[in-house]
This record gives structure tokens, C-alpha cells and sequence, in this order.
């Protein structure tokens, strides 16, 4: 046996996993699961142990619980809501914030992936030190995360308190949805909402998989119907080629970009992405939603090609509107962005492709697209 | 007034920077500090703020104390040890470790940056709301940190909690020490020792400069004798050129990169001056100790160069004299790296250096020395 791996779990129903990522609730047989690429990557969500470790000296350093708890006070974190909320408080740190003092998008989509895994981890079905006392580990599945869409109504600042909730829900007959919002613990303002897809792929072969009953037992008494972003659009995110706008070709995963499976890690992923966006244009936006659709992992021998095209349709309009039918301007619009962001011509929308430049043929890693705003100047501290 | 500043405190007598970045004793007057080329950088340890932005809305956000407070409940700190030590208690998460499921360097790096920070902030020494309240932002002074020693002697793994005290010692008669132990809290062990200098700097004119009374008498209730690294050797760093081994060149910071100085992070110079030893050795070898010089800041405009010369005469001799002498190899020294050790010929001592390539000169942004370990073969899970 290669190593023992346990992921971030969720439940399904008899699924398929569509082209843009989303999860067809139409049964069908489980041959249709078992495809032969493996679409699907457990970007750092999955926790992969080799068993010539030292279990027993490992248990005692993370003491894991076994059983499920109510509370995790070094992590700050309790079960709310009946038993399938799972709350934690943490406070923005300051290497987590980029120059204009608010956590980075890393940051965020870290505490996502941190607060998921802790919630898996108090409910003690990260198992017995990690040897397979659950039914998925038994049939050697993992969840892996196929879509992830991430709403940013503001950004918290170094220092604030927040807390971020999350729980899982049934997404078709095979798949779980896992939901988060995150918000300012002193003012309640709700800064950021997510949500994301799950199905099981079997850790060998690289197959998508039904949930067998004994995992859905396991987690089905969690799921529960609430939701973080209320009738989300699925919409289909194009394939690009290496025609679009922007290309960083030969991109490579150090050493230090792996995460504990060896893969490179998401936030690796999405730095990739936004990298291809020009300095000039993320220096004065910020992101106000990212939708991922995961294909494949990639790994420290890959090569990987970043391509990112603007969408010429979402350039700010209305500013030229106004421009042109000679309106006065008030100070707010030629402060606030208004007529920079005319200026500028800065699309507001992007869409991603992270592929991995094969010999044969390329292969894609995960597809996204990028929803900016204006930075408000008055939350950018650009002098010092 | 373009912004207030406030840094890490420390303090002072009337010193000197030496080339090798150690604080000389010896009085001098003011004038000797007020050299002309700015020799020290406050990497991501000191903080800019706009005075544009709204200081109530950041206060009540960030609810930072005015006075000493003796425990923060959110970052689950305390002073103890009769007011002058910090202790703050953290979980190593999952992104915070690299592919063999210990914290990375750049974690450690991290937290010992948050603690120091957390504890100004707890000592309520970072004034009110960031405004001038307090002697060194009167006289526009910032604490500048000019060396760095770590020493790790084991890494933490993910979800182990650790303990990591920090506190304040004059450092001749105008600089800082500031020291940090990090430790298990439930095995006690001491994974990692830190010592750092530091030196107060006019964040205007660039220049070092002396403490003022006003200053001292804040600080000096803080200081203490206890040291975290006993009978350090201040040995000099030698300065590198590009006839190095290995040399990486067109380093430029991302936007990303910039810490809220908007000056490239510290944990970037140290990912730069890593990524410069080929990823075959670090991917067997841990890093055992890295001492850091550093001479100047870099930000978002300045092309950096980074260069790294192994110390030849750090080559594992030993094991080169037991096979030459034909003993027999126990199986451990065959499987824990005694005979790769030999047959890697990889040496186990780096000198770096990080400079910025100008029209000119070059600039040295920071000097390094690293000491690396072969990596224990059973703490590193290489499948998946």
C-alpha cells in the first residue's frame, strides 16, 4: 500500500461531473463516474501520510481527536448550530495583508481551506491518527474539490477579528457542497461568501467514484440545507487557447510550492493566474469574485502555461456615458474611480487557464474567471 | 506630514552598525549614525499608515489596546515571566507546511514576525489608533531590525501547537535585541531559537539615529537579560559577487510580494535567496540555522539579483574518511544519509547574498548565511 490519504469530506448521490465543473443530479450508472482522465484534483485539501511515519509520536504532537467534539480551543473553534456548523475565530495577521493593509486573496482562500479541514478535524473523521477507520478510507476514496466560487464584498484589515463559518450539504446523489462565510466578529459584516463542490475519486486509480453507503452514513447526519450564496449562476467558463491576451508560459513549481501531497497548492495556482493580470490593473482593482473549475492536479515535474483573456464587454460603460453626454462631475466620481476608471479601459472581467504544456498534447489544471472593482483610494495606504 | 510610522520597539545606546551588521559598543557621537546610504531596512516589521484613511472605522476594527493588556483572548496571547515575555499559543495549519508536513521556513519566519508585532500591540505601545502618541513617533522614528539569527532544531508539523515566547533586551546603548523561543506545547521540546538586532531609524531622512529619552524610558521597563541563543558568534558575512555558483537574476517584486511598507517582504528575500540553491538538495536537506544581514529595503521598482556560493569546506568529510577507511556501514548511516550525504557531495553551508542590480552600483539589499542538515528520511512522506 502506497500511503494512506483522508481529504476534506462530503456526500453524493449517483453524479457526473459536467464540462464546466458542475455536478448533473441525473443518475447514472457508475461506469459513467469512472472516467479515464483523472478531471479532478484534491488541490491541498487532502492529506496524504505515509505509513513508514512515526504514527504514534505523530499522534501525540497533533493529537487528533478520534471522536467528535464541541470545541478546539487552541484553534478557536466550536460546533454551532445544532451540531453542523462549524465556527472559528481568527485574527488577520500581519504577513497576511498586501500593501494596501487588507488580508490578501491567499489569505483568504487559506482560512477557507484551513477552517474546512478543522471542521473535518473536531468532528474526529480525520480518523485514528490517520489509519482507516472510515468507510472511505477502507475504499481508499478521498474527497476532491472540483469548483470553487468565492464572493468578496470587502476585505478584512490586519488586525480584525473574524469568523468564519462552514458546513457541508448534500450536491446531487455523489457530490457535497461545502459553504463559508466569512465576517468581522465586532461589526457582523458579512466580508466574503463561498462555496464549493466535492466528489470521491479513488486514490489509485484516479476515478471519480460513487459514495459508498458506509461514507454516506458517516456524513450525511452533517449535511444541511443553508446556504452561503443564495441562486448561483452556473455558468460555463470558456476554454482559452495561447492566442489570448496575456501568457506567462514556463511556470514551475518549486520545491516550497508543494503542499502535503506533493501537488502544487491552490493558492500556488491562483497566484499563477492573477500574476498574468498586469500590475498596472491589480495595483488600482480589487477582486470581487473567483470562480475555480479544477481539472487535474500538477505536480513539481510539471510545466505549466498561465493564460488569462479580458472580457471586452465589461469595461466600465456607464463612465463613458457620462463623458459624453457632458454631465458635471462630482468629486467622488473623479476621485473615487469614476473617471480613471474610464481612463484606464481596464476590462473588469477575466477569464484563466492553467494547463500543463504536455509533449503530445496539453492538459488543463483548472479554468477560472475574475470579477474586479475599483479600489476605493481612501482603503489603499499608497504613502509611507 | 506624509504618514505615521511605528515598528517592532527595542532600544539603545549610542552605537554603530558594522559592516557585518552587529551593533558596536563603543559611544560614538550622533553624527556616526547619521550615515548617508540607508544600511538597514524595516522588512515587513514596521507599519505605514495613511493619515487619508479613516482612523475611527480602523480602530474599531482593529480594537488596538492603548495601554498594557495582560492577555489578548483572539491571538491567544499573555505576558508572563513578571510582565516582560510574550507567549502566544498557535496551531501549525495546513498550508503552513511544505510537501513532508512540517512547517515551512517561511512559516516560522512568519510567526516570529506576528509575535514580536503582537507583542507591541498587547503592550499597548502601538499608540493610539496609530497616531503620535508616543516618543518614537514624535520623533518620527521607526525600530529597523539589522540582523537576524535562527536555529532550528526541529521543525513543528501540521496541527501541532506550539508555544512561541518573545521579549525585548538593550542591545549596546542604542539598539534592541529582541529573542524568541518556539516550542511544543505539549512536549516541551524547543523546536526553534531566535535573536534579532535592532536600531532606530528617521523614517524621513533614512538615517539611524541615536534613542531619545523619551523613547528609552517607554521601552527599557521591557527589557531583559534572558537570551534565547547563547554565546553567539558574530561571524562575518563575507559579501559575495557574481562570479558566485549559482546566480538568479531579473528578480522582480509582485505587487503581491509588498508588505504593508510596500517594500518586498522578508519572507520573499528569504524565498529568493533559497530558490537560488538547486531544489535537489533542498528537497533532501533541512535547513539548520540562516543568519540574516540585512543593509537596505527593496521595493516594487528595483530589480533584484540574488547569488549563492556553497562554503566548499562544508562538505561532509567525515563519512568520506569512513568509507575510504573501509568500516563497515550500519544500516542507518546507509538509509539516513551518511552515504548519500557522502555520494551528493552537496556541502551543508551557503553564503547569499540579495542586491539590487543598478544603472550604476549595486545595492546590497540583504547577506545570508544558511547551515542545512540532511533531511531524517522518516519525517519526509514522499508518496501519495
Amino acid at each position: 500500500m502506497a500511503s494512506l490519504s483522508c481529504a476534506l469530506y462530503l456526500p453524493p448521490k449517483c453524479s457526473s461531473i459536467r464540462e464546466n465543473g458542475s455536478i448533473s443530479n441525473t443518475p447514472q450508472a457508475s461506469s459513467a463516474l469512472g472516467v479515464q482522465r483523472p478531471p479532478v484534483l484534491d488541490v491541498a485539501y487532502a492529506v496524504a501520510f505515509n505509513p513508514a511515519t512515526s504514527l504514534a509520536a505523530e499522534q501525540i504532537r497533533q493529537s487528533v481527536p478520534t471522536e467528535k467534539q464541541l470545541t478546539d480551543p487552541f484553534r478557536q473553534g466550536l460546533i454551532v448550530e445544532g451540531g453542523v456548523r462549524y465556527r472559528q475565530t481568527v485574527v488577520i495577521r500581519s504577513y497576511e495583508v498586501g500593501p494596501d493593509k487588507t488580508a490578501t486573496l491567499e489569505t483568504i482562500l487559506n482560512l477557507l481551506q484551513e477552517t474546512a479541514l478543522n471542521h473535518v478535524w473536531l468532528s474526529g473523521l480525520l480518523g485514528d491518527g490517520f489509519r482507516a477507520t472510515h468507510g472511505r478510507m477502507r475504499n481508499n476514496l478521498i474527497w476532491v474539490v472540483t469548483r470553487m466560487h468565492v464572493l468578496l464584498d470587502e476585505y478584512p484589515i490586519w488586525g480584525e477579528v473574524v469568523e468564519i463559518d462552514t458546513w457541508v450539504g448534500a450536491s446531487g446523489k455523489n457530490g457535497m457542497r461545502r459553504d463559508w462565510p466569512l465576517r468581522s466578529r465586532f461589526t457582523g459584516r458579512v466580508f466574503c461568501r463561498a462555496t464549493s463542490t466535492w466528489v470521491m475519486m479513488n486514490q489509485q486509480t484516479r476515478r471519480l467514484s460513487k459514495m459508498p453507503e458506509e461514507v454516506r452514513r458517516e456524513i450525511s447526519p452533517w449535511f444541511t440545507e443553508m446556504r452561503a450564496v443564495q441562486g448561483e449562476a452556473l455558468e460555463k467558463i470558456e476554454k482559452l487557447d495561447d492566442n489570448a491576451k496575456y501568457v506567462n508560459s514556463n511556470l514551475k513549481p518549486k520545491w516550497n510550492d508543494l503542499d502535503m501531497n506533493h501537488h502544487a497548492n491552490n493558492v500556488k495556482y491562483v497566484r499563477w493566474m492573477l500574476e498574468t493580470i498586469p500590475d498596472e490593473f491589480t495595483e488600482d482593482h480589487q477582486l470581487s469574485s473567483i470562480v475555480l473549475e479544477y481539472r487535474r492536479e500538477c505536480d513539481s515535474s510539471d510545466t505549466v502555461q498561465s493564460i488569462c483573456e479580458p472580457d471586452e464587454d465589461s469595461l466600465p460603460r456607464d463612465k463613458n456615458i457620462r463623458i459624453l453626454t457632458g454631465f458635471s462631475l462630482a468629486p467622488e466620481i473623479l476621485d473615487g474611480g469614476g473617471l480613471f476608471g474610464t481612463l484606464d479601459k481596464w476590462p473588469t472581467r477575466y477569464t484563466h487557464l492553467l494547463q500543463i504544456k504536455g509533449e503530445k498534447k496539453d492538459e488543463e489544471i483548472v479554468r477560472g474567471k475574475t470579477t474586479w472593482r475599483k479600489k476605493n483610494k481612501k482603503s489603499s495606504n499608497s504613502s509611507h
